[in-house]
């Protein structure tokens, strides 16, 4: 066996090589490129795509791989090699399930796809994207009939995102959580005045909220010896080896919450990335497991941690120290309401905790309506606005405050969005189960001790990288498959005690 | 013919682009790289340099190469398609005589070798420095040897960085440049006290330093929408595409030229590359004609230009806005003497116009020597000092800021250095064929005119990218070749102007 896995893994590394450079590249084009750079940067992106796709789907990965996955057959599921084997071969099927000529046919429709949706949601616009999203829903549909699914169409497309997850899991989750947050919502609406978050709201300086939040991630456990934040049009966190993995951010002069959320929303992701062990490096099973585990942890650091009452107490001197004059008035308790503060809005990116998971749902209906040609791109404006109004209580004045705003079903991210959601609902979960574990949290963070809930991740997460899927993970740690019950809890106490209800 | 250029393009475009690719990793890895990042960075650059060296020297290459190097015998040498045959064939030819064992035999070397010499001058210790030259020499005696040559075995290294140049003409130019500098170096030393530079050596906030340093970029025509300028240990200009090119610089807090004459120069090289027509980009094509000419043009803006008394007459009112307090008694004409102060020193990087010459020569000697197994690597150091001593009649106090100073020779650039010399020898050249083209150049610069040059240099230059080599750009340009005449003319009336010799 030695012989085929040391071939693979300098085939994979190779593979690896080619993506780490071009997540480079990405990250240089929204983080410092000049204007002039895009036209070639494109071309450099598509030619690095290519060769690691080819290099990827050749011939010979797949009869190392079929070998080596009868080699670890009888290798318990927990082994490094046998894992390896698992999820490659996994990535594997799926990469070469897609023709070339149908890669090359979507990354066009995606180049013009952004484009067309720049324009058209600056234009408030809907007829000159809906031609675009047509054709995008139509290669979609192409895309899941090359992967091929046994129940739902949608589910060839969501397994891209999350392995193994179906449609149908996804569906009951939703339901289950909607049943309960749409009546919080409504009733936290009806005593809206009684958080005031005017103190978020306040003119603070660029530099010194740069400050606060590299000070913020420090605090989490953020290496900046093995990273870096830089500012960008929209944040991301990106991994170039697990000890350089960067965060981005932007900074709103009259927002605290932007940069500051922002921060340790993309610390999360980061923190994950960096908890990745050595060695997986260079083999493709580094990383995190899915894009949802990926949320719950982005989430969990974000929310769970960052907009705890504990967090609070611990982070507020400083705060104070910075702002001093924005502080005046303030204290521990009332940034934590202000930074709770729960406001039913139009766009997705500015929802709050309890609001965000329902402008998730309603983006997964509307997918299944669509690919399943239930709904036309047409009807798709009005549909959403009748679904705002019973999820949220709100409509949008505009289309581009409504079913414009996304810039994902315009680059082809369809069967994206439940993750944002199960990420969220999993890192409710995973925090009940630390909080068992670990004792006080609370004291621990009141007191700025993060360290006891990282490292109890790392063991638990981050040093499993893409062995397991979501499922796996939550059957490991917490004894279950992923259930709903944690987040509903965790939201409705949180949210009936700060509101009084 | 079509078909198989278009063949070939393809085949360009996609090696372009993995060395572009490259070249973002690199500046990446200088400008931003966290510590953590640097182990990966080496994989990911090692991956890319050799699949970009597999694919350029694979058959099919040379096949079409070889045809169209047939169907284009009868084109004109100027012809945009013959030339891409005949530079991207001598490329070719190069770059396969060399097997793929030895250039990784090379590249481990170099990355040894790089580490070894840091430490080595660090700690002031040839002898931990040593048996690395010693097997660099070695490696860079069998290069030559692949490669090729007639006369000198330097004839074969110092054409991978400047094509068709002998050493027997560097050495007959330098012989001449040197006859004159010495004496004019001694006599400026007997008078040094009659330019006073204290100003240039006083206290320059950084961030006011950058700000006027990009100020001069934008005055000379660096387009920012196609470029920018980043913080590095050591600067550079870096080529992402013509639309793309970015200079990096360094700024001492005690010494302005460092970030000022830093950007300038960078910015002549950034100018010649912005300057490359786009209908050669991603053929390979692209860029500049070989380090001479490219040196030409950062010499060519940073010292005709920069260091020029009408260059002052603009630019003084602009230094004193920024730093009043260091403009205080100063004017025009005295910075124009300050920034013109000549000062034999032991440093390379920090040598002034008249003496950096005469650095190089020392290093172009030493490598014949070498490499021809007529000085032994432990001997150099006490060579280095006789060679100081004779041209510029000062010792280096200790190995460090001796023959240990340059990165160069530890990576394997040897036959580099004679490239930054010539292009300073062909950029009063150029500069003296531009003055009688385009006019009173002074009265230009004294009102902040620097189009008219830029643009004949876009004509002349700029625009034929890499096609000719440094010899046929000099005889389509001056009508005779690389000439030391202009050269020396230059430096002896500037120079006996400012010292009053």
């Amino acid at each position: 066996m030695t012989e085929t896995l040391t071939e693979l893994k300098t085939l994979l590394a190779e593979v690896d090589d080619l993506g780490k450079a071009a997540a480079v590249l990405s990250w240089d084009q929204q983080a410092n490129m000049p204007p002039g750079g895009a036209p070639a940067r494109a071309s450099q992106l598509a030619t690095l795509s290519r060769l690691s796709h080819e290099r990827f789907t050749s011939e010979r990965v797949g009869h190392l791989l079929y070998d080596l996955s009868k080699e670890t057959r009888d290798a318990s599921y927990d082994d490094d090699t046998a894992s390896l084997v698992r999820v490659l071969k996994r990535d594997y099927e799926k990469a070469v399930r897609l023709p070339s000529t149908f890669v090359a046919e979507l990354a066009e429709a995606s180049g013009l796809g952004t484009t067309a949706w720049a324009q058209a949601r600056a234009a408030n616009d809907w007829a000159a994207f809906q031609d675009h999203l047509k054709k995008m829903i139509e290669l979609k549909q192409r895309e899941a009939e090359y992967l091929g699914y046994h129940d739902k169409i949608y589910d060839a497309l969501l397994d891209t995102y999350e392995p193994d997850m179906k449609t149908a899991q996804v569906a009951e989750i939703f339901d289950g959580v909607r049943r309960e947050l749409v009546p919080l919502v409504r009733a936290i609406s009806e005593h809206a005045e009684r958080v005031d978050d005017s103190v978020v709201r306040r003119a603070y300086a660029p530099d010194k909220q740069w400050a606060l939040a590299q000070e913020a991630l420090r605090a989490i456990g953020y290496d900046f010896a093995r990273g870096r934040m830089d500012r960008v049009p929209h944040p991301f966190c990106t991994t170039f080896s697990n000890h350089d993995v960067r965060v981005t951010n932007r900074v709103l002069p009259n927002f605290f919450n932007s940069a500051f959320y922002g921060a340790l929303h993309e610390g999360g992701h980061a923190l994950y990335e960096q908890g990745s062990p050595d060695k997986f490096e260079r083999t493709g099973l580094g990383g995190g497991a899915s894009l949802s585990v990926h949320e719950s942890q982005s989430r969990l650091w974000e929310n769970l941690v960052g907009r705890s009452r504990a967090f609070w107490e611990f982070f507020f001197p400083k705060f104070k120290k910075t702002f001093r004059k924005n502080a005046a008035e303030m204290d521990a308790e009332k940034m934590y309401r202000a930074v709770n503060k729960v406001q039913p809005s139009f766009i997705r990116i500015e929802a709050d905790e309890v609001t965000y998971s329902l402008h998730i749902m309603l983006r997964f209906e509307a997918e299944n309506l669509l690919l399943e040609n239930k709904l036309k791109v047409s009807e798709l404006p009005g549909w959403w606005d009748e679904a705002m109004s019973s999820y949220l209580g709100v409509v949008p004045p505009d289309v581009a405050r409504g079913a414009l705003q996304d810039i994902h079903w315009s680059m082809g991210s369809c069967g994206y969005f439940p993750t944002y959601a199960l990420g969220s609902i999993f890192s409710a979960q995973l925090f009940e189960q630390a909080r068992e574990q670990l004792g006080d949290l609370d004291e621990q963070f009141a007191r700025g001790e993060f360290s006891p809930l990282r490292e109890w991740l790392t063991a638990n997460i981050y040093q499993h990288a893409r062995k397991y899927t979501l499922n796996e993970i939550a059957m490991r740690v917490t004894g279950e498959p992923l259930q709903t019950r944690s987040y509903i809890a965790y939201l409705k106490s949180k949210y009936s005690e700060i509101y009084g209800l």
